[in-house]
């Protein structure tokens, strides 16, 4: 590249997973980043970090970014650092407040989707928890996913500012992107559960369809740098999941 | 009162729960805060915010934080937000972002020792998924347990600034008195398994008795605000989870 990147990121390179987040962000920005495990030597640069060989925090586990000397981890924690710094968020305390708090519920929820296949160890393949994990999903997509994008969806009927039209004050924001990401993530995942619920979140699946038309948005998803869901990510198609 | 309280803390009555990580906060700091839902009406009006009732963003759940026109939730956004203004971490935004980074990943912490006894649905009795739990805490205990307690001590022993002694910087912050809770509620809740484990650990078994014997934290575990761990918190004593 002829211009040098401003941000690094740090992430498995074969899924979307939290880092998703991240690159949506950035892609959404027209940020300089580097997906660095992608790259060549990508994966024992990021194993260098993880196993405490650089200086600075240790992150605990990817996602994380370096941006000049500072590497910072925890999806949310990153997002908080670097959406001021593309236009991603206001200026002011109380909307980054606001922003901070929609996506430590979103990251909630990701966690949460994550479990339907993992309910029992992270360790364990999920062939070795499938009985748990049916009945983690089946609770999951009858109350978790309703109650968590219902909150969404209320919060956006909610927000006057942004005529139910953003999550954060009056303007587009990194937690309309990361909306889009869990919108699309759980329609993949549970393609059936998703369709019933669908009707009851007008606002948010309006909110996905302006995200998605974002040129940027456009671009990225039609491009390389977006990998396809899969069944090593978090949001997993198994049928039997989605009954 | 005779002073006005600057804080109002809103979270359940009868348990420590993710809302001890606030009051060890406040207690520590000797802030002004008022405890909402353990006082004459509490409950009522914690459950206005939560119905929506009030003006701003809605919480998703508890614990939740008024501060002027502000309310904050989610554990740690209210403690990044609260923590500068209470001399509980530094005022550059490395240290803050260290810190943060930090408290996500007690978070974790946290959720996951909660899913040891609620691994299928948050919605069921611990009866109803007894089985459930005693694999996934089994799986916690010899695994998720140790690696992030390690990882935490890890950091502990690579802050050079703080000398083993602090997670952040060359002072105590919040993430030191999270510590301490996360300590003492694996102890409670999994005694043979922290008694275990509890060798590997000293830099943070040595945090936890430093933090125990800070004069604010002493008279507050002594004090009828300290709520006893019980079996309706995060932190439960189940020995058919603590093989």
């Amino acid at each position: 590249m002829a211009t040098r990147a401003r941000y690094r990121l740090y992430y498995w390179p074969t899924i979307q997973g939290r880092g998703e987040l991240i690159r949506l962000a950035f892609e959404d920005a027209g940020a300089r980043y580097v997906d660095v495990a992608r790259e060549p030597g990508g994966m024992k640069a990021m194993m260098a970090f993880l196993g405490g060989h650089r200086p600075g925090l240790t992150p605990f586990a990817p996602p994380f970014v370096q941006v000049g000397r500072l590497v910072i981890a925890q999806t949310a924690n990153i997002l908080a650092f670097v959406a001021p710094r593309l236009g991603l968020i206001g200026d002011d305390e109380p909307s980054r407040v606001a922003a901070h708090q929609l996506q430590l519920t979103i990251s909630d929820l990701v966690a949460e989707a994550h479990d339907t296949h993992h309910p029992i160890a992270v360790g364990l393949y999920y062939e070795d928890q499938k009985q748990e994990a049916q009945r983690r999903a089946a609770d999951f997509v009858a109350a978790r996913m309703p109650k968590l994008l219902g909150y969404l969806e209320r919060v956006l009927a909610g927000n006057r500012a942004g005529k139910g039209r953003f999550l954060v004050g009056r303007a587009h924001s990194y937690v309309d992107l990361s909306a889009f990401q869990i919108m699309v993530g759980l329609e993949y995942a549970f393609p059936r559960a998703f369709k019933r619920l669908q009707p009851r979140l007008p606002l948010l699946g309006a909110l996905r369809d302006r995200v998605a038309a974002r040129p940027r948005i456009v671009a990225y998803l039609a491009s390389a740098r977006r990998i396809p869901f899969n069944e090593d990510g978090i949001f997993r198609r198994y049928p039997e999941l989605d009954r």
